[in-house]
């Protein structure tokens, strides 16, 4: 089975890291695949970076060099990454599909106010006072994708609607078998 | 077939890059491989660092993740890096081991005078005038392995033979065919 990118982008919060690890659990026993998490990766491989637009680009383009080594082998690699720059993820999406992998980009969409009221990490809290420069949706920019090949609405959809229908494109690309 | 890691030591100029070539293409039809150069890697995943320990150490970090990632979906990765520090490559072969990946360290080995004689790259010459600072063998250190599974010396033996003895110690480990 070919290999693919599958990049979940969304704001902090929206549910990109369960939504993967919710697939690949669920694909794991079907076909080759690899979750990498934006916020695991950057322990190892961009450690000293910060949240500047030059250094978050840095960073999803080195997981995206990655994704595409373990694609060229056959892998489905998953991606969660707040990528919050719409002509980097299109740039993403060239360099993968120039390399002959799919793309599937998937917008984690919740609105900020419901990402704000759930505050998992205490984060929101912590940037609205102040005490997190740079970040995205308070004080940074987030750019919704204007055409995803998937949206998945978190705040009104269940987790398993939404795993149902990024599967429903993986099969209609082709990644996994009906 | 098992993935695995190849790491090809020594100082530049040593044969790494042309060896790690050679091996892929000879074993790109036998099973999967990827070749990850030192050179190259530094463009796309340490994109910053220098030569002081800390950031060689954190380049070859990164390398070896990323081997990781690929060994574990059943990749053969040869890695050629100059790697320098002794107990850093300990601690990668440890990680390896312990992620269940069969971990290989080749010694590339040539005298520092021969590489000096070749100087492909033109880098010695510029390192010996100070043009480079922290350059491996002239002006940062270089330990050689004290035990590699493989040790190969490129300024008495060929190509061929150096090559023949690599894949000799990779089918002994049942990480090729006999």
């Amino acid at each position: 089975m070919p290999g693919g990118i599958v990049w979940l982008t969304g704001l902090s919060g929206a549910g990109k890291s369960t939504l993967s690890a919710a697939l690949a659990a669920r694909l794991a026993p079907l076909r080759p695949i690899e979750a990498l998490d934006g916020d695991d990766v950057r322990t190892f491989l961009s450690a000293g970076l910060g949240y500047s637009r030059a250094d978050r680009d840095t960073n999803v383009h080195r997981i995206a060099y990655v994704a595409r080594l373990l694609a060229r082998h056959g892998v489905l690699v998953l991606v969660a990454a707040i990528s919050p720059y719409a002509d980097t993820r299109q740039r993403l999406r060239e360099l993968s599909t120039a390399a002959g992998h799919p793309f599937l980009e998937v917008f984690v969409h919740a609105p900020l106010a419901t990402v704000i009221e759930r505050d998992v990490k205490g984060l929101y809290r912590r940037a609205q006072a102040g005490e997190i420069p740079s970040f995205t949706g308070i004080s940074d920019p987030y750019e919704p994708p204007p055409s995803p090949d998937v949206e998945v609405r978190t705040d009104r959809e269940s987790l398993a609607d939404c795993e149902a229908r990024i599967l429903a494109a993986l099969t209609a690309r082709g990644l996994i078998s009906a």
